[in-house]
């Protein structure tokens, strides 16, 4: 069976460091997010806490997503996570370069570079248009835009500042018109995600505002249907 | 039952990031360790990639440490690896500050306060008397001492620098007599930890001697025998 | 003429990346230092930005320090500051490790060994009794331990923690009873000066308190007094 | 008198942290460049190190750029080489990004809005032709492309790599045809400089070359009249 895949729209659900999305919680998360994807029909992908990765990838079959790679080679790099250590582990692609976790520009050039050799896919987080332009030089598979004054705010970027979404989508668009741009930052419900559509993304990544829910299967399905 | 803990003396199998011990092959050389521990009685622990934590730990009966931990809090850290995760994923302890995942002064300080608290043991490396004994300072549950020139050398730091092993140990033990001391750097035969061990360490921290090794569960069972 | 030296008590101006504290000014500032000191006889030292520590060490005679200094020996290492550098630019010493730039703890061996091997002296920041103790391990010239959460806030740590004071003293003196002591963080006036003193510290390592005052002569002759 | 600025072709020496282009012998250096480029007319633009910029660009009238900036404001940042300073200091400019001092995208991106918003011109090394392609977003004021493999060989990418260069220029002049990209790496003699800007490049950057030689206003003199 061929492994899951991005596909556009798609909500992209990272669980971070989160405690409420570890282990046992984590996979009930990834299966929340599995149900909603095969009720909708809409992708919905997971970026798991890398010693969650294979426990996750081996229960759901929605695309998993590690959080972060190292661009080293699998070799004397004691507490790196190689892509083929990812891969390995059951994973399809990689954030990369989220603001919790900025890369050295070398690095995300080598490291984009690394997943693409092996079959990883890479979704690489951008906090301005110039650096969002920047990375569709080094072709990603996708770019999420997170203007960093709004991540975890509840205050959505699609909402808040869509002039900077629509900003974003027009300078990359002159350089690599497919290159898909997902919307980051402050998301946190249905509107939010059918008001970055309309701006122009495909899709959304987010994070607090699923795993720290109440009813994360009510928003995220919400959130799904938004994307029809 | 009781979760396995480090005893000494001790060998601990540090897999990096290599290929030849990721997934599978890393489950493997796991149960190896497993076997040999078993047989002679003696304590080893494997410190696999993050991404396999949970397989290993889920599956051997010996200390599974993680090679590296953060000490951030489980929070919003995309791409971390919190105590708490490594924990969860079965580990009972991790390295820290190795050579090759060197940790500022103050986060090494609150990595290890952090592991303490939620029950995870520590391994700090260091790479010079000076440095082993501001370790020391940390209390930490353990030293592997490794002078950098000789990492992956195939050249034990026992044979060629024995006066740096037992100038360390003196070292500290004016700070702290109970801490252990393990030699690391160049450790590929059972003679390398027979002299360890006699100059006064309690175990040693080896990776490629073990995990490029062909006949792994000979040369660790030799090693292990020579701590008898 | 012998270039000026550390002596204790001491008290430090670390002017940071201060616009009041830059060229010009930070030339006026060190005057008004050497100008208190002189009428004191009380050892003021300034720690001016790397653009100016030969502007002010040739027109000043108190002890200039730099704020960091890189461990790399002078060589290919664009952009570095190393030891040689700051020496030739007439510091006598540097800060180390500040909350602000904190060092890997195997590169603040070396640093502090490199500094040592041509005569500059080390002044380590530290922030907790831990680190402090595994500070005192390679031994600086000077420790000065400054509580992170008080740092800049106007609110002085031996007013506000002064058992964290005397309990990081008791905890170094059992290593070295020789090494000196300062209190930073929160320095603003004459009485917390008078309050480090008496807690057992020799001497006190500030910034905006002095940097940003109206009037630094006035502040810094009473603090110079408080020594006395 | 209005300061110096980067004019093209321009051969930029940079001085690293070696002692030969440290203090005394970094002016020497200095005058040495401003005096070839007076008699040639052709940009010779110097970047030493931080403690001499202001010695430098005090006695010399060609452009003195800094090897590196933070992007943090000129505030509480103990240890920072802010834009303002730098500029305070003399310097017109700036490299960033060096292979020996590599930075984080989203960092890269600040310090170069930074440097424009105070005046100050960027260089940025680049490793790659993604990278190149990248930094090009950016909207530096120069790129100097430089494969890591070869930077202080002695062997010149453009007599080694010329397919490289070449390739780098017609994937930039895409985005930015105006933006003057510089050769690096390995550049040690006028036939390697005259190379280069048949090329396309608009000239060189440089270190070990110049800085190491015996005789470096022959050199030198040599360079620039490759690029008359």
């Amino acid at each position: 069976m061929a492994p899951p895949r991005l596909r556009f729209p798609i909500i992209i659900v990272n669980f971070k460091a989160y405690m409420e999305a570890l282990g046992k919680k984590a996979l009930e998360l990834a299966k929340i997010a599995e149900d909603v994807s095969f009720e909708t029909g809409i992708c919905i992908a997971v970026a798991p806490q890398a010693v969650d990765l294979r426990l996750i990838s081996h229960e759901v079959r929605i695309p998993v997503l590690a959080q972060h790679i190292d661009s080293v080679p699998p070799d004397r790099y004691t507490g790196a996570l190689t892509p083929e250590a990812v891969k390995d582990a059951g994973a399809i692609g990689t954030l990369l370069n989220h603001s919790e976790r900025r890369l050295i520009l070398a690095d995300l050039d080598k490291a984009i570079k690394r997943a693409r050799n092996i079959g990883l896919a890479t979704v690489v987080c951008t906090d301005t248009p110039e650096v969002s332009l920047a990375v569709a030089s080094l072709s990603p598979d996708a770019i999420a835009y997170e203007p960093p004054e709004l991540i975890a705010t509840g205050r959505a970027v699609s909402k808040e500042r869509p002039e900077a979404i629509t900003g974003v989508l027009k300078f990359i668009s002159k350089m690599n018109p497919d290159l898909p741009v997902l919307c980051g930052a402050g998301i946190s419900d249905a509107e939010d995600v059918k008001i970055a559509l309309r701006l122009g993304t495909r899709g959304v990544l987010l994070a607090s505002g699923i795993v720290k829910a109440k009813e994360p299967y009510k928003i995220l399905k919400a959130m799904a249907e938004a994307c029809l």
